[in-house]
């Protein structure tokens, strides 16, 4: 079959033909009919200091997709050929501490796809049952790739505890890369009162997205110092400062933005990846403040997959979730699909199964 | 001023002029600019065993209002003269187990307006400082008026733990009196995925009304039985059922209903009240089911009232809620709101300041 | 090998030699070193409406057990041979709404060793490797054996929610089967403040047993009637009542007495099973009380095992469990066992591995 | 009456005769019978640059304390004269967001006795009689007057979610002041498993009492470095880290101590605060380890406290308590008890009414 794979250590990727995947007693075979490209796939494609340290070439590229089952594991019950399904990419051992105490998406021993093993930018892929979701018969294919990072952001705002937060109140979204905005949407899906974006600035196109989604200040961080985004949000909020911040920018300016424009005893939620350390002042952020902080990594499985499923349902939210693809490209272009994203003009891509 | 009131034990309500209230050094003096029936009212009106135990006349009725600020005592500092406000109608005694861990909405010595002191069908009344709540001062009176009941509806869709089941998840609400209207709405407004409401089926206007709310199927029990309410539920969710189930109708069938139709380890809200005791398989309902049910009376005080301004700012939510208030009275037509209810004919019955 | 089995359907139970069970690859194989017997295996030895609906015989009965794992099946990579393993009897289909969202307890498919399949009064048993949980190589088997209902009182204690309850709280636990006077250790050891045990009054050795467990008051309910023991734990609780109560008599008698001694805003879980659905004043109970109930079935699989296992590391706790195995049997009088329970003579009773 | 004060700007404090407090109709006077020192105490008495910014002399120092009521404010009804009260020595509003919603603790409008108005080292002090905790009458005031500081203890361990992890749990608590060695206490009583304590390991007393207050393991940061503490942890937890983690050195390296030892998915509360903001990795400590942060400024106001009262009456942990007390001096000997604490060979200074 077809596939982009890391042929070899370095930056890139290549075009090849492997043979098609077997599965297991316990896996089925998925012919990928969707797939977009997540922030990770560039890291791998540039070949940072991460990639070279975690990748084992060859491999095949690319996690998040959606596709119609080919051929089921003989232990598989709950799946039948025809099923049109996503990938859940982490797969976990079910048998560690986190596993077993309702914490997969942290399993001590977790593969990822397209990351520890092959991945999806091919014809087919196959996949443990217990990742494969199943999907709406009709979800465009593109919508079912994107449900990880929709999970994100669900998972996001609304962590194990205290999520009685979204309905009637203020959130500001720190960062618009494609989850942000689709905290954004979901935010306002969730009910909340006044949502706040912030943007870097320099990509024009995803600050345009920002009001699409539904959010009612969007703030640029060319335009605005930090002290001046908190001010501005303190006073849209009564001087209260929002009740819940994410911060998705990776960004330390935005890390102080967040916890800043936090109300006292409020929440906040970490998914950006920093660059490096950083100084931070811990006492004033998060101490004094009585904070909340989550860190989040992946999305309950699959808590969250079930309320991604539900919320999908609501037309709303599914047109302006088509809307963060702002590129579908076949997947034969996948490089141009690189280059758009590096290129700052895109926000989410998605790929369709031409080769 | 003018006011209706209780005069003397017995049914019915009756005008008279009484003294203008005065305040303490912690009080309020509202006049009241519009007000609403609720169900509390009509009880008291019909003068049932109910009333007859609790109401100790000469006693001026109704307690949902809101109102402008015309005097504040000496130590209030957080209200000033001109302030619109409503009235959080229960008085509490803030040094008891209940309200010192969080749980005020259930103080051991609780007071309520209109029950166990003046009430506000009146031109003026005087509320303790902590029980008015400030309104944004462009909210419709009468919808000021009713945030005592879209109270009850986000507590019981959101009580205090496990509330992230809203986004995404499909709910049950059992009775379409105006709480349950309002819920549906609610719910809608929190990113349900389906909402099913049922409904006696005597009042066609709440039945329209529960479309116009949002729900996604609308069941009357007048022509499906409780099997076969069940049997639609079951069906539209994948054979789950619901995530959570509220009980509005106060009908034994109501209860029933609602754990039937919840999904295994769910979630039930109780806030209709039952005309009398009734038997109940709670083994089967609540044990084997391994669901967790919520008693829910009043609002958290203040957290639902901020929630519910903040959904509130929301403009689809405010029309729906506006929708909910099917006549809009003067206020000297008191006892014609209260046969449009006795009749079924109403949903919610406003009253106006015209005396 | 040997085993006690239900050979046709009716009350009793009868000894017969089996084939050695064989297993699968995901299955392990366990010699059984220790057993109980629960509530569960008095009805099927009795024979009654539930059994008679329930049962399939042939089956070898009993589940409470822990044992040494003599054969692993060639998929299972977390068990090994030796290692010593206690079962969870609920056996799950890990695909259903409930498995995947935290809640396996309640599997829409759930089959129970010695009920839906063999069980484990027998020399060998072949369980799910998900199923077997690895027990501290130093724990005494019998104890190995009745960590499920240990994990039941965790579990009632504990539930998923709201359980800071119990730090520094005033706990009552209506009925002192075995599971109500592990209940009322547990509570001890998780620092409750005063803890009041209800009994029937008819056990005396389950009276004495709740002071050993550490109840600061006892009440016979043969001794004190309703209002007198609700009103006892009032007095006891400067006029509050109890934080918590939890209700394991399956008694309507009990129910009341836990919401009546409940303070307002307080919490219930509901484990006893009642004889037959009875008439409850919802209102005065739940709804007015905002009580918060929880029904419990099973136990968090696993996070309520690990708890358990943390908590038999505590000496303190680890004894006053093993006073609650009253008597101790070799296995071969399995049927004495059972007439021990019926004369209300023994709390639990242990089996040991004498054929 | 006698008093000690900061007169005027920079280090020291000076005894004093000034008048006698009189109070508000909503206030108490309370004669001090137990008092204790406080970390904050000593940098006002330092005068470090926190102080300085802060505190306006002439003010009476101190805040930890308890004593009888010998007057009430007329408006005040569930304290009378005779009273034993402690003091919650944060004066809130009220009124704020944060007031209203559950979270006086961070009370927008905070003033603190001793450090805002005048506070206790004197022999009458007056409060609010919102912040007059009643006492149980037998309680020994110098332990009634650390309840703050085993407030923080409490609130540290049970924050508001999530708190179950408690029981049956590891847990780690990084630094042994005072407030660390009564969490290591209350963890044990609250049913933890394993306590690890760490300690900076200068100060020989605490490294004892971390041992007297229960912890199974006391590493010195003296003879173990980071990466070694770290690595016993684990191994002693089966790899899998603590469950729980409590910050309360106010060091850097505890901070990655307390997240390097967690395990993933956990818990980790911070309470110590940090000379000045530090490099910290973000992603490596909470964003990849899905850890959830709580920053805890203050005792719920009054959940905590019924807590602490709960806890207080369990006799094994009140002794505890009291030995982490290793100096009683009359508090005419106050700079005494300042200096005993700088040279590290006290944990607690308790002081009575002598002068």
């Amino acid at each position: 079959m077809e596939a982009f794979l890391k042929k070899k250590p370095g930056p890139g990727v290549e075009r090849g033909t492997v043979d098609k995947p077997t599965i297991s007693d316990t896996e089925v075979l998925v012919e990928v009919k969707g797939a977009a490209i997540c922030g990770t796939d560039i890291h791998i494609y540039l070949w940072d200091e991460w990639a070279a340290n975690r990748i084992k070439p060859p491999l095949i590229v690319g996690h998040e997709m959606s596709g119609k089952v080919v051929e089921v594991g003989k232990d598989v019950n709950h799946i039948i050929v025809g099923n049109m399904v996503s990938a859940e990419t982490h797969i976990v051992d079910q048998t560690c501490l986190q596993c077993l105490t309702g914490r997969k998406h942290v399993c001590q021993n977790m593969k990822i796809l397209g990351v520890d093993r092959d991945g999806i930018f091919a014809e087919y892929v196959a996949i443990p049952a217990h990742n494969a979701w199943k999907n709406d018969s009709d979800l465009d294919p593109i919508i079912g790739a994107i449900q990880e990072p929709l999970g994100n952001a669900v998972q996001t705002l609304l962590p194990i505890n205290n999520v009685e937060d979204i309905a009637g109140r203020n959130i500001a979204v720190i960062g618009m890369g494609p989850i942000g905005l689709m905290a954004v949407a979901v935010a306002k899906e969730l009910g909340a009162d006044k949502v706040f974006a912030t943007a870097g600035g320099r990509n024009k196109t995803r600050m345009e997205l920002a009001r699409t989604m539904g959010a009612d200040e969007v703030f640029s961080a060319r335009e605005l110092d930090r002290d001046a985004i908190v001010k501005a949000i303190q006073d849209s909020t009564d001087g209260n400062g929002v009740d819940v911040a994410i911060e998705m920018s990776g960004h330390p300016d935005g890390l102080v933005t967040a916890f800043e424009a936090l109300t006292l005893g409020g929440r906040v939620s970490l998914l950006g990846l920093f660059p490096q350390p950083f100084e931070v002042d811990l006492n004033r952020l998060m101490i004094f403040k009585a904070a909340t902080v989550y860190g989040v990594s992946g999305r309950l499985m699959y808590r969250t997959w079930f309320q991604v499923r539900g919320l999908l349902r609501r037309p709303k939210l599914r047109e302006k979730i088509a809307k963060v693809v702002t590129h579908r490209l076949p997947i034969k272009e996948l490089e141009q699909g690189y280059k758009l994203i590096l290129s700052k003009k895109a926000a989410k891509v998605g790929l369709t199964p031409q080769w």
